[in-house]
């Protein structure tokens, strides 16, 4: 399906990344990969030697990650969205190697006003805060492509597609506020560039919205095992798995299909409850 | 992807429906396919010369584009969803062959309300019209799904998929109007069944939006050249094709995935439009 | 803001009914209603004596509470919207007295599959049970609108509201199953018809799903006061209350504005959880 | 309807913009309403003599209008949303005159990437760009209810209500991105703050998409009379009237009732249309 095809993943930190998983769905189906992820880089100013700590080690995770998971000869490079540098740094890379690219993965968010899987009442969020999770979460789906067809890198026809959650419709049951504003900001953005690069470039651009999942870094960060329990017991099916994921994202990354500006659901049916 | 699998496709009338194009994808994958359609049954009471020419001819249309399209051995049955007696005939048949049944397409709709392009106010449609519509387009996907489990046809974990159009959501631009009611019946059998089946017997059910398509019987009936070119037109893609649908509805009848209680859309990007 | 204009409420049962608190709130802005319900008429035939004695019950019980609550002068008539002679019949005496209507309240809905607040799961619906309750519950709105119109009654700008439930949309946590296709068909309709009567004669129709509410009839034959409880608890402002669905529905019946097609919530929030 | 009840109006430009009408509609129902607006004020740093003479002008014209349309007596306030100490000053001033708010409409909206209505593709907006427009236009809903609460200004039960457009979930006709990404995000703040403020304080938080509209400065900026045309064409009973939309917002601010986290449509049913 994949056959000559090449696809970014962004978002793998460690094994039990769902981007992982599409990631191993793509190889499946003979089509190459490039892996971004967090790591110390040149265009970080007065990182603190915590901050440094921590990229090194998610660094040494990913890489190490994508190593035994995916394969030694799979390309992985360091990208932090919210630098421009970096993510010019990152095509530029691309561009030496004369890759070009027939889609990507949109796996990032990030929202500091959950920590310790309590989140802050939205009217004590602040401007900063609002924004940080603005670009990490929803921007960077901008600033990645258009950075990439900036330097023509990406393929006529290429899919693009990003991870939303239920929260982005409904208020959940778990901490969640701040981030499914971005969410919701991020669905619309999707279906914005479905229509530009649509019409331009025969781009498509989707989302999928995936069940709690407790397995990543952001799962851990803010779910606990009762609400994973809880939405799988609320979901007819239990709680979709990584796999079912990566079998609609390796569905929607396929060549040649005019399916896009969808919001999807892989949820085991957890949205159609009342 | 379907090995040892075996699907219902309804709703073949000629090389041209929906339905061939899903069944050629399941086989393609190595699944097994048992086709129905429209022909003179012994439970039909009082056709008129007319009526029985017509399903004579239909029958032969759906037998012989079934053999060519799909094989000489793929199997064809007459089934019509009014008749419970037909679908009756219909389970016992494939009881006496031992199939076991893992999905199917459920791709049938009507509505007399709907000749040569022109369409019945809404205010001028009486119940026996209403209810002729809901019966073939809506109501069927219960009663061929009951009969099927009746009989203990219907595997485990099985997966259904019917087939809806925009209009079960918006006000269309060409005529459509009491099958647009049947239609937002449909979707909600279906979401309601993927809660009651997902349950009991992790039966999957999802639902999908095709773009305008003049190629099918339906279509021809209720659209014109230009209709389909004003959809393409507002699509950012253009109109989506007979085999994205095909992707699709594969996709979703994708053994063991837990995704259902789905409405999406194959359609070009037609309904993100304002 | 009513003063001079004519609004028909179905659906009254007795003093606790919605379409009462819909009525009141009329009158109090100086409009006028005329109120219908059940009871026996001429066109009932072969009615059983429980039939008949349900039906002169139902009908003291009716007409006592409007003349108590809303007035001893308030119109009442009888009305069975599953029988077009007693439609007809009604309309005629509207005729007669040479009534104009701005409006009504489409407050009908009837599920015998729901039988002490225990539901038949859909797969063992038959077709009769689902058109009866389509009948009732949807096609109603059609066959009302559309003898008021073929009889000149209704004025144009006029304004129609029916009521729905989120079941329209969400698989409920109460027994709920049949009756919620015939709500999604209701909605349905009452979009059509916002499309087909705004067009031709600026006549607006909207619906409302209200909260759940045990005070009326339909309530207490579905729900237990736990169920009340927990859509309460789950909703952020708790259950709404009748007379919030009043304010509302005389604010779309009001004369003059261009709201129309819209589907909308009065229920304290519950919607917007996931 | 409102004795005794005091409301914020935000977003009045001049006698023709939408907040001018619910302010009016306010009174004519015994409300009282504090008007903001745009204006010089101490905290504005560096500001050019060009934007000093555009926010003097304004200032004029706003609070000129208020007083010709709403009364000699109707207060006035600069406000700038996007100032912090613009927000704390305008409700330390609240607190000087111990006013208590009942409410407010929020109708703020701004977005510079869009000129001379012709809109910059969504690729193009930088990061800058897309935070001004988010923090006029979204945030502000957030930050305004915050200080407002801190301080003690706003009354348990109060009603908040702001101002959405259908480009939040469609791809308009017309020239619209950027700001269509900040009114989404508005939208989700309006339901996670409907769950927040409503279990806390019973305060409900509404939003309304109104019809395009040519007279306001917002769409004087960004709508031509053939798309405001071509709307009304669309629209089942031609484009709703700022009256209408006074009329819904009126009902929503109504105190008392259970109406909370809702996106309504006053569009003459523009977006039924598919």
């Amino acid at each position: 399906m994949f056959k000559g095809k090449t696809y970014i993943i962004t978002g793998i930190a460690d094994k039990h990344s769902l981007a992982m998983y599409v990631a191993r769905e793509i190889l499946r189906n003979k089509g190459k990969v490039i892996c971004t992820g967090l790591g110390v880089s040149k265009f970080h100013k007065n990182l603190s030697e915590r901050a440094k700590a921590f990229l090194t080690e998610s660094h040494k995770l990913f890489t190490g990650s994508v190593k035994q998971e995916l394969g030694e000869d799979v390309e992985t490079h360091i990208l932090d969205v919210t630098l421009p540098e970096s993510i010019e740094d990152f095509c530029i890379k691309l561009k030496e190697k004369d890759q070009r690219i027939d889609g990507f993965l949109h796996a990032i968010a990030m929202d500091k006003t959950i920590r310790n899987k309590v989140v802050k009442p939205l009217l004590e969020v602040n401007f900063n805060e609002f924004c940080d999770t603005m670009e990490v979460s929803a921007f960077s789906l901008i600033s990645l492509t258009a950075k990439l067809k900036q330097h023509g890198l990406l393929n006529d026809n290429a899919s693009i597609c990003s991870l939303s959650y239920i929260a982005a419709k409904k208020v959940t049951f778990h901490p969640y506020r701040n981030i499914s504003i971005a969410k919701a900001a991020l669905e619309r953005i999707t279906i914005e560039l479905a229509d530009e690069l649509g019409r331009q470039n025969g781009i498509r651009v989707n989302c999928v919205r995936f069940s709690t999942y407790l397995g990543s870094k952001a799962g851990t960060a803010t779910l606990t095992t009762e609400d994973v329990e809880h939405a799988g017991t609320k979901s007819p099916l239990g709680n979709a798995t990584p796999q079912d994921l990566a079998y609609e994202v390796a569905h929607l990354l396929r060549p040649g299909t005019r399916i896009t500006g969808e919001i999807r659901h892989v949820d085991g049916g957890y949205n159609i409850m009342g």
